[in-house]
């Protein structure tokens, strides 16, 4: 059997790639110069939105508009930035003294090690706000709402909160689950949902997307805390086992290296299932589930 | 002459006090209770919340809605509910160590003494997650748009990012009236398009009360910087003298308290007749823009 004529075989780092170039095209379009004033505000939020990030959010936003057979390439572009100014935004708040008190991300020294804090602070807030104000473009307020939702205190915040107050504390895999569904999961279903929402697709076909975003959400965050602790500094361009040293709730803290990589395997395959629920085309999306495991297998 | 049967004479602090009761039941029915997980963020959002404010920013919305004849009460009451939300956001990211390091605000603890910086910086991305959620409730993309464009880089966090940089520096007036145009005027400014817009005023209607807003809200901040000199501790819930001590960058310390005072009524006096070249109901408007010089003569 050969692939419809409307499928274009790709490997999934080729497809990440076009996705973080179309998309760093969109966000060095919409966020203002580092010339216009304020200027080292505006150089602030350059500064962690081009700081090399994958783009997962993005990629996995078109990914599913394009599964739901979505035409409108603007729009879904628009959210696609919005995503990632909101993940850049939680990035900044979390690595502040305060919070995490991370000195690097990516390889160079976290916002405030370079603009201080208040310019930190306001940078992320500035990348919050400019994301409703590009989903807003589209003129969908249902998707407001949907991201919205993934960030609040029942959301993003809410993991974040409950992450901070955890550390340095004995905590069981259910504390871990909602510090990691919500502060990271949540988001990555939103992203699933935000492309097929754009795409019009039917209320079933949004869920099934948004519980497979789920539980690759929650697949990535696992291999996000193995890779802290097998991960070089170098490699991981953060301080490698960082996570240990600071008491932080995570999966190889609570059930081990091996259960942990055990269970991201199984919620990918999970999540795949899901997939084929869905009267879509989901290639690029099992794919992308795929690769998020094997960062570490 | 008497007047028409659908107004009401009321007074100004009628007026506000009613609006505040509304308001406050509003914002009581849409956040979540301090009883509901993660309880600390509830309670955080609450604390400042529900800390006292005269909710000037929801009463100009409403009374720009209602000048407007704007009839669907509920998305007006949730655009109400977002500008004191986002205003509290504001309060809430100011008062930190980091920023302006007030330990006092509306008589009380500022909420990082506490609740804890960490907390209060989430309490504060929380309300403006919710603010636009809020927003995006009522459908109306374009007051999104209106929200996003009043608070970001070139609205309220780039006036607050030059006026920490002008701290204990000496500026002059265009540097002050760039700090509190954006800073202050702008979240005004956007109260009262945000009426007009959920009241489905014409364009130039829509301008005309936001060029009113923009001068009574530059009124407003000359006026509080005279209150922070003349007024008491007591009165000001805050610590009076604080923005001499501090170093920052007012109307009084570049042209002195008398001339401060002359200008703020002359705003109000431009604003007022902005108002009069408009096809609305501007009584309750007119009586607000007095009302804000009248705190200091």
């Amino acid at each position: 059997m050969s692939a419809p004529k409307n499928q274009i075989a790709v490997t999934v780092e080729d497809y990440l790639k076009q996705a973080s170039v179309r998309v760093n095209a969109a966000l060095e379009k919409y966020l203002p110069p580092e010339s216009e004033a304020p200027t080292d505000l505006h150089k602030a939020v350059r500064y962690s939105t081009f700081a090399g990030g994958k783009r997962l959010r993005p990629a996995l936003a078109l990914a599913s508009f394009e599964a739901c057979h979505g035409q409108s390439d603007d729009d879904v572009l628009l959210a696609a930035c919005a995503l990632e100014m909101t993940h850049t935004f939680s990035l900044i708040h979390d690595d502040l003294p305060c919070m995490d008190n991370d000195d690097f991300r990516r390889g160079r020294p976290t916002n405030h090690k370079v603009f201080g804090e208040a310019i930190a602070i306001l940078a992320g807030d500035s990348l919050l706000v400019y994301a409703f104000e590009l989903l807003a473009k589209t003129g969908r307020a249902e998707c407001i709402v949907t991201l919205a939702r993934a960030l609040g205190t029942k959301g993003m915040l809410g993991g974040q909160v409950v992450d901070i107050q955890s550390e340095g504390k004995k905590v069981g895999l259910e504390t871990v689950n909602y510090i990691h569904r919500h502060k990271t999961a949540a988001l990555i279903e939103a992203s699933l949902v935000l492309g097929a929402q754009l795409a019009g697709a039917e209320d079933d076909v949004i869920a099934g997307l948004g519980a497979f975003g789920n539980k690759i959400g929650l697949a990535f965050q696992i291999v996000d805390d193995v890779l802290d602790l097998e991960g070089t500094t170098e490699a991981l361009g953060k301080d490698a086992g960082s996570d240990l040293e600071k008491g932080k709730a995570t999966y190889p803290a609570v059930v081990g290296i091996a259960a942990s990589k055990d269970m991201a395997r199984q919620l990918v395959d999970e999540a795949k299932l899901e997939l084929r629920k869905l009267p879509i085309q989901s290639g690029i999306l099992e794919l992308i589930a795929d690769y998020i495991t094997t960062r570490v297998h």
